[in-house]
């Protein structure tokens, strides 16, 4: 785990008992498997679902079994990046070689699978029945709306509207899940669950917009991925439709008025976006919800769960930029 | 549904419950979805895997919630059917072309999540804890099978310990599950479970062992796929091995002697096989494997499902040849 959690009493042991857990439920003595996910377990991820899930449950009585349940938020999230990787032919994760880089494209889907599968484990015996079925339902969800995204790659018909909807799938939902169950789990308030469902909500959606962001205008060193990868693979994403009223040399409007674009006008967008202050435009998004999740957060029960809550959900606001 | 089981009194009626909610559970305002999907539920599947778990049933109470775990199971094999077809580049399944094929390998791999996750719903919504586990763990199992059989593609060393292994995670695991998990679920005897359990272990190593014949001597309208499709891919089945020691001519222990073989080779050893009465030597492990199945449904408590039982088994050995 990296040193983001350092200044959270707690949180850091937390998290090590759910590596620990993440590790021993996906080890296997196959050497693919094993190689293949503890190469994207190395650390250097934030675990930000189940440090959500964690800070979440702490508003009720938290339990050993927790750990288990937050473990499998994260394995949820990887397997959905193996297999993110393997649809967008993306080389690299985390700085590192993706799993379909390494093992190809058969294994790199059994090897998301698998860990979906070992997933389910976790939640079938750990937690209630319905929130069981509430992580497969997510599941559909985020599948469902990958594949509208794929099906609008490169077309230009894209509303801020269906961007939202997309990226409920991409984010939101998980962190609003993560956030909800923990609490849930934890048997805190219905008031205070229904709370924390919004708040995840909210900083998902912040999230997504700065991961988007991010792809336009992060520092290579930090998002550890090329830059405008959204846009050469056909993903039309915030910075663009911000960009799009914004850019005076009127060539954003002139490819948007036909019905789809090129690999070679991504580059153009790409520029375009860049020179127009669509980053910008699109960074006041991130600072609304974020406004909206620090806003339900201060009507939470006060304490140092609270105050956690709200330190990490301003400091995803300024991720990595 | 097929022909299949119309002189079995009571299934075909159950079995169109079942279908009917395969489509209604994985049904989606999502065109991609639920075109590809129809096109996989078009009514030519037997639907063995819920008929089974229907006639297990019936050694205790059925319920209605039945109906929707026999549907989860249906729903697992497809899903691992549109990853498989991926992960071989197989372009047709079931006499029309594959899902991915129709949609690409992204969405395919996101239909194939999806499925997955419906069948989650269904089993964490009406399965017991266990059962809901002992799915996901089969899960887990299929896919470490599935990825050792990848690595060993083209790979000489096969020995027929390494092909049983393999063919369980393949079909002899999810009929097991199937007939146990319908016993449980009903609640009948602890006795009948553990002997249903064993019936379809049995029953599903016949069934994948015939598989794996009719791939080099089935009826092409039949088999709806292109025959030789295994060897040519890499993979060493059992009347190659059954073959070995048979073939006169020397060509298949030399091709084996070498720690590899080639696309090419592919070829040659498909016709050595069929030559050298390969397919013939694996149809008796085929008969070994049903007849002990047929031992074990002796000793169920007698009555018109044992009789059902006696008959599929024995069906299934001769299908589509």
């Amino acid at each position: 785990m990296s040193s983001y959690w350092s200044d959270f009493p707690g949180i850091p042991e937390a998290l090590e008992k759910v590596s620990g857990i993440i590790r021993s439920s996906s080890e296997s003595q196959n050497p693919i498997i094993s190689e293949g996910l503890s190469s994207l377990f190395n650390g250097k991820g934030k675990l930000l679902r189940p440090g959500l899930f964690m800070l979440a449950a702490q508003f009720g009585k938290p339990q050993e079994k927790h750990y288990k349940l937050a473990a499998s938020l994260e394995m949820l999230h990887m397997a959905t990046l193996i297999h993110d990787d393997v649809i967008d032919d993306s080389p690299m994760r985390r700085g590192v070689p993706a799993v379909h880089t390494r093992y190809g494209k058969r294994d790199a889907v059994l090897i998301g699978d698998y860990l979906l599968s070992r997933c389910f484990i976790l939640t079938a015996e750990y937690t209630s029945p319905q929130n069981a079925v509430n992580l497969a339902k997510l599941i559909s969800t985020i599948c469902l709306m990958e594949i509208e995204q794929n099906n609008d790659r490169f077309r230009s018909n894209t509303s801020l509207r269906t961007y939202m909807r997309k990226i409920l799938g991409k984010s939101a939902l998980l962190f609003s899940l993560a956030c909800y169950a923990g609490a849930f789990e934890a048997k805190a308030s219905r008031d205070t669950c229904e709370r924390l469902r919004r708040i995840g909500y909210n900083i998902g959606i912040a999230f997504q917009i700065i991961d988007d962001i991010l792809d336009y205008a992060g520092k290579q060193d930090l998002v550890r991925k090329p830059l405008g990868n959204d846009i050469s693979s056909g993903l039309i994403t915030l910075p663009v439709l911000c960009a799009l009223p914004l850019d005076n040399t009127g060539t954003l409007q002139e490819i948007f008025s036909r019905a789809s674009f090129t690999p070679e006008e991504g580059a153009v967008i790409f520029n375009l976006v860049n020179n127009s202050g669509g980053v910008e435009a699109a960074g006041k998004y991130a600072e609304k919800y974020t406004n909206r999740a620090l806003r339900e957060i201060s009507a939470l029960p006060p304490g140092k769960n609270r105050d956690m809550l709200d330190t990490l959900t301003r400091r995803l606001l300024i991720r990595d930029k």
